[in-house]
């Protein structure tokens, strides 16, 4: 039944820019079924982890974060771009390929000791969600997993994450 | 049980700038139970609807939205801001209280005469929620209602989508 859903994955050339073959998840996300789907297999992975929070990275984790931590009965905990979040936050900066970006969460989002399932949408060289676990780490959560619904294996973001997190991916190029 | 949820939501002043109270949803959110009960709330409004689409805007509506469509067994869509969409898009200008913003969708995130609930987390002004409306009418969608968690009746929203689109607030202020 996933493979019906990967099949609503399209390739868009030259997104964001010139030599990049963009996954568009858009189709995969109208599709009724395939969205249950691949939110239910997330569930299903993780149902056994007494996960407390999902920690859903801005924006399109926000996608798949939010029902996944509504089918698991976990909190949804947000990490926002810089500016966004109104209380005291914990604040990140991590490189990019050119510049540097922020990533923040609300200090008291976490307590100690919970246990963290953290998602976006895509795995690409792993360095926005290395700041994510960075975040959580700090508030003193256990990440159980970093999960993705798409994994672009050449960009080595699993080797990236391995001392920080587990990772798990449903559809892996 | 919705009194406990909304119980969660806190008021944070000066936030995003001086003189505004900002309404805090996240502390709703990492709530397991408060969160659930928000969601199968909205579902439960809308279950004999027969929506298609569950259409949310970039990007806090997304964090009711994604589990909403879960819970309908709707499909997804994305309203995003713009340069975000890799496919051709739907473009609406709207004003702002200084300056104009821009909302975008994909051409085919919607077919004729579908049945469409769109969802932000909160009615203010009602401009960005009108131009989602727009959006979704230039692509022929029925709109069924437009759903937000939170209404802040004094800024008139409800009255500025009133040709366009039937209200549902969970909490009004």
């Amino acid at each position: 039944m996933l493979k019906e859903a990967e099949q609503k994955i399209r390739n868009i050339s030259n997104f964001p820019k010139e030599g990049i073959e963009f996954k568009d998840i858009t189709p995969l996300l109208k599709d009724a079924k395939a969205f249950h789907d691949v939110i239910d297999a997330l569930a299903q992975k993780f149902s056994s982890e007494k996960i407390d929070y999902v920690v859903a990275i801005e924006s399109r984790g926000y996608l798949l974060g939010a029902p996944l931590a509504y089918k698991l009965g976990a909190g949804l905990v947000v990490v926002r771009k810089p500016g966004k979040l109104p209380a005291a936050v914990e604040r990140v900066e991590y490189a990019l390929e050119y510049g540097t970006d922020v990533l923040e969460i609300h200090k008291d989002a976490i307590e100690q000791g919970k246990r963290v399932l953290i998602i976006d949408d895509l795995l690409a060289t792993g360095g926005t969600v290395a700041a994510a676990c960075e975040l959580v780490n700090r508030l003193g959560g256990k990440i159980v997993s970093a999960a993705f619904l798409i994994e672009l294996s050449s960009l080595n973001g699993r080797q990236k994450l391995s001392s920080v997190a587990e990772v798990y991916s449903l559809f892996t190029y």
